[in-house]
């Protein structure tokens, strides 16, 4: 409850202590309490809004290191709150397409309250008949990465063959779904036996297999694939990456979503089979889910469609409380994860 | 002459002496004399060919490797004669479409005279005010190589900034000549002062340098690319795609047309900055010249009216003699030759 003279509320926060190199750790983020008006300034055109779910999520790891000319991302400012996606609730709103109580999915603080001055950033949330933290997920920036990527990027056909890395994760899980929706033969890679047996039995993955277990990873592969791969939905990079080039299919695709095996390396990995690039003439595309934001409408109406008739399953993996939310994503980097990494805060 | 009595005369050939690891040498190819018939067989359907010029081009070396299952070329026959693009005119032919007389351009033998026994793979010449050893380049697989690199893959735009590797070589400069006429800002790079002197004063190119003189690659294309790179033809890979990586603009797109500097390595050198391809959303696309085959007549059309207005120019390097071949084939991974490498065998 906020203070009657002043206004103010205690706001929990996570404060990003200073750039990171290598793997970051829980005390590079530190969990404090601030107060903060939970009313919008005067004159501003702001809105308050109460966070609800926060989201975990792998390119994060960029913003904590230093500033670089490549990155696709600001780096976050040492001190300062952390910054991700959200699900949250208006509180009070001084924007004329906000109003208290409306809830909302987008960038917000990692804190209990946080004052959006760009409330256009915010998606007012449509449809509230499936679980609020999905906005985080299936109906956030991970659904419409995999759908992007996959129908836009991978150009895929019925009865190709489709290999999926870091399978079980926010992304990959839907990806799966996408492809085996459109009729693509279509095989998972995660790091556990857990996660190997949700893509088979949960995700209706055609096959699975832990790459933590293989000595040879083209090896696994080939035997997965033995006419070869069409699409690869790139996840991890490094020496997967190697293994799926002399994998792939003459006219393959690979789209680059992300390269989570690298994001902790002091210096990366080569990649030593590009020459595939030239000899089986692939495809290999980088993309990012802010350059499709124009495709949301019509992505949730499809997806909710989905969710709705069961034809696609989502799973999470729910951390409760804000304090939990240093260790929820840095296990990322480790996998601790099953399935898609959210955090509670208030559940209203 | 042929022996009046065996229809034989004596006919030069360049044998393939067996695989060849790392560097191949002279000494890997056989300068010998055989007689062969220069009749067709009898009931075949084959055309017996005089040959003019032989082309000498980097794919060639993945021929001269034990057969892997990754190779778009089949590996050479230990013992065979080498086999390669050329000129050549017909001598006698069981083939309706072919009559002794004519000139053609396609697949042929390094030796003076190759009976062909497909022969739908050989192009009648339609253009003789030029070269004929023109047919080896830029009116042959490197000429199409380069046009369909350039106009299909990159999907350039007038104004963009445009990056060659190679560039003096058989494709590149046609790539940047190509991208000159579209109105790009290109700049090339070459291993000799003098090759560099020919991409700027020559072919046109907006600025060139010597690879070989830079220490930093990343800092030489960032002087030359303040902006960064659109368009990245690549024909070299290793530590140049490393260093254009960092250079590329968002959006950017990098047509993989060869990787010369690994051509000879027993373990290719690693890619490291990848990454690039998603916070940049590059396109990359690896592509082979066969896949357009189709493209060639509409292809012939424009440039040969671009040579006869002289909007395009070809530079070629001509080693005389069939016995000089092995030495100008190994010479394009030294980069001896300055533009397209031939080997004349016969002027008519």
């Amino acid at each position: 409850m906020a203070d009657d003279r002043t206004g103010e509320v205690p706001n929990k926060q996570i404060i990003f202590k200073d750039y990171v190199t290598g793997f970051p750790k829980e005390d590079d983020m530190v969990f404090t309490c601030a107060t903060s008006k939970i009313k919008v300034p005067e004159g501003s055109k702001s809105v308050l809004v109460k966070n609800l779910y926060l989201s975990c999520d792998p390119y994060m790891r960029g913003r904590m290191s230093k500033p670089y000319s490549a990155s696709y991302t600001n780096s976050y400012t040492p001190g300062s709150v952390i910054v991700g996606y959200g699900v949250g609730k208006v509180v009070d709103s001084a924007h004329p397409n906000f109003k208290a109580g409306d809830l909302v999915w987008g960038i917000t603080g990692w804190e209990e309250y946080s004052l959006a001055s760009m409330p256009e950033a915010l998606v007012k949330i449509k449809y509230t008949d499936v679980p609020l933290s999905y906005y985080t997920g299936i109906l956030g920036m991970p659904g419409l990465t995999a759908y992007v990527g996959f129908h836009e990027i991978c150009s895929p056909k019925k009865g190709e063959t489709v290999y999926v890395s870091a399978a079980s994760g926010a992304v990959g899980q839907l990806v799966g779904q996408f492809a085996k929706l459109m009729g693509c033969y279509v095989v998972g890679s995660a790091g556990t036996k857990e996660k190997v047996d949700l893509l088979k039995n949960k995700f209706g993955f055609d096959d699975a297999f832990n790459y933590k277990e293989e000595q040879d990873l083209a090896a696994a592969l080939k035997r997965c694939f033995p006419e070869g791969i069409d699409i690869y939905f790139e996840n991890v990079g490094g020496r997967m990456l190697d293994a799926v080039l002399l994998n792939m299919k003459v006219h393959g695709r690979i789209a680059v979503c992300g390269l989570i095996s690298q994001y902790n390396l002091t210096q990366q990995e080569g990649v030593h089979n590009l020459f595939c690039l030239v000899t089986k003439r692939i495809r290999m595309q980088g993309f990012i889910e802010p350059d499709y934001k124009h495709m949301y409408p019509q992505f949730l109406e499809l997806v909710i469609q989905y969710i709705r008739e069961k034809k696609i399953v989502y799973v999470e993996d729910v951390a409760e409380g804000l304090e939990k939310a240093p260790s929820a994503l840095i296990g990322l980097f480790s996998g601790n994860n099953v399935g898609k990494q959210v955090v509670l805060i208030a559940r209203d």
